[in-house]
């Protein structure tokens, strides 16, 4: 199933494990980052299984009957760290040389990314420094702090903040989500949605950065391309969109959202380049339809997702998504990582 | 793996579905109501899988590691109507004459009975009266009205008024936990439990009216005797634990617990023989420690339990119940029918 052209192929990605972290993302073509696709995928799968949890599909009846779809949830929210995020963290670390790990890892994020990286380190006898928003939120500070990562809390630009470290340090940056090997690592959601669901329409993805719908999508388009793949953005924070429009990554100067898994400052090219090839629509939803999507999942699933997990439910809830009724979609709730204090307010 | 003496045959069963009601509880010596035993609960299987969930078994492992056991949850807050209830509802129901569900139903109930009665009645072509306390969670009166039943609200003996209507209209009684039928339902999540567990040393059941805790004791007892069974009620809703002492089922005067769902005011002639044949120890929890222990259940494991469901955890995590380092423990998170007002209140 491994697709030519702008794939990498298999070997690439064996040779990356033994060799060193410049071959995982060899030179492109300017504004050509390369795709995975399903050979990238299934590596990472091999990769990280042991790792990782294989998250269950579970089937949402009632709250689908509301928007008049059947609905199906992907329960990523189960997760390791509570969200999807050390799916690609441990693809990127397992690939890394041993030197690269010894080193230290350093990464900027709002929160689960910095817990996925803080734990994904300790696990593999590495450390991370992790460079995060004065705003971000005190439970996910405190969870990559429990995982024995370094915290460097900062009202500066992250990335900036982040590149200095790790150029003081001789640190290896982990990217968040504009990284191949991250994206090979978070499609391995696609892979087992797939697995779960002989029979699907369309499928729903929160969107930040955007690693985890470039996973997703490159592997749903190569495998069943008839399935819709459709990108949700809050409309404070909708940096893809943008990127869209304009066909190059944007970075937003202003972020206003109660998703703050959601608020990433800008796309990444390869994020961009994945969306560009692989996703048919991207829609957006206020912070409104987020806090009704949350109260619903609790109520209705008795999940505990954090906002960010419950756009694509916010996305049919609003409107904002149209299906054909009766249409077999699923939603990736991508964590649970909700502050209490937030939770409170929202319910 | 049918045992002699006190269990009913298999026989009697099919039997009562074909008969009349009265062949399902035929007159036993006094004070010593049938046991149900594994060919119940798996008749019950047979009979109401297709109308019920096959709820996972989710592993708990950060959870777990606060109390020094390995920890699983039996998530029967998936159940259909957001509660384990639904599986004695049908199995009774199922095996009512159909003459009898042409004549309506009635019972008694705060709340998850409640639903799942009128949702069992509706999906069977039939009707459900159900008497419940003024005091009820909004929240649960609006479901049981949702699946179409006809709700009594009452500020008097829940039971005198669910008799006197009964009699009035000329309806069947389905008792909310006191019942051979509804206890072999209830045991179906034994045998779900056995299945998905190949080691498991301890078992933690919520109890109220004690048909959950008589089904999977049942259920346990008979397959794997070495496994612990342990209920949980709270404080201010303890009519089992002080059945026990008595040797007869007690009536409380008076109930005070944020655990609607185990507040039953008094415990029943079945279950109380089935504790004192298959249950190794009931504890009590206070209401701090279900509180403590929803919210624990909501950080660490991301489901949406309700304060019933927690008391399992509220055990552990209040040394009520003490297992060794390592033990296989797991958890039955009975409902997830929280009220958003009090779950406010509690994170």
């Amino acid at each position: 199933m491994l697709a030519a052209g702008s794939y990498h192929c298999l070997d690439d990605f064996f040779l990356a494990r033994i060799a060193s972290a410049a071959v995982i993302d060899p030179p492109q073509p300017a504004g050509q980052p390369a795709l995975i696709g399903l050979a990238e995928a299934r590596a990472a799968q091999q990769r990280i299984h042991p790792r990782v949890h294989r998250t269950p599909t579970l089937s949402a009846t009632t709250l689908g009957e509301l928007f008049g779809v059947r609905l199906q949830l992907k329960a990523e929210l189960f997760q390791r760290t509570g969200s999807f995020k050390p799916r690609g963290v441990f693809n990127k670390l397992l690939t890394l040389p041993a030197a690269d790990l010894e080193r230290g890892l350093v990464s900027l994020s709002a929160g689960n990314h910095a817990a996925a990286l803080a734990y994904g380190a300790t696990a593999l006898g590495s450390h991370a420094t992790i460079v995060m928003p004065a705003t971000a939120l005190a439970t996910k500070v405190a969870a990559t702090r429990a995982y024995r990562g370094e915290v460097v809390l900062t009202a500066d630009d992250l990335l900036d903040v982040c590149q200095q470290i790790q150029h003081e340090r001789n640190l290896v940056l982990v990217h968040p989500f504009d990284d191949p090997m991250v994206i090979a690592g978070q499609a391995t959601v696609g892979l087992e949605l797939l697995e779960d669901l002989a029979e699907l329409d369309a499928v729903l993805v929160p969107v930040g950065g955007g690693g985890l719908i470039s996973g997703i999508a490159a592997v749903v388009k190569a495998e069943r391309p008839q399935v819709t793949v459709i990108g949700v953005e809050p409309v404070g924070a909708n940096a893809m969109t943008r990127s869209l429009a304009q066909g190059s990554p944007v970075r937003l100067d202003r972020l206003d959202t109660i998703a703050d898994g959601l608020a990433a400052p800008f796309a990444g090219a390869h994020t961009l380049r994945h969306v560009q090839a692989f996703v048919d629509e991207m829609v957006m939803v206020e912070d409104q339809a987020i806090a009704d999507a949350l109260r619903l999942i609790m109520q209705r699933c008795k999940l505990a997702a954090e906002p960010s997990g419950a756009a694509g439910i916010a996305a049919l809830l609003s409107g904002a998504v149209e299906l054909p009724a009766g249409a077999r979609v699923l939603a990736v709730i991508s964590g649970g990582n909700a502050d209490p204090a937030v939770l409170k307010r929202l319910l």
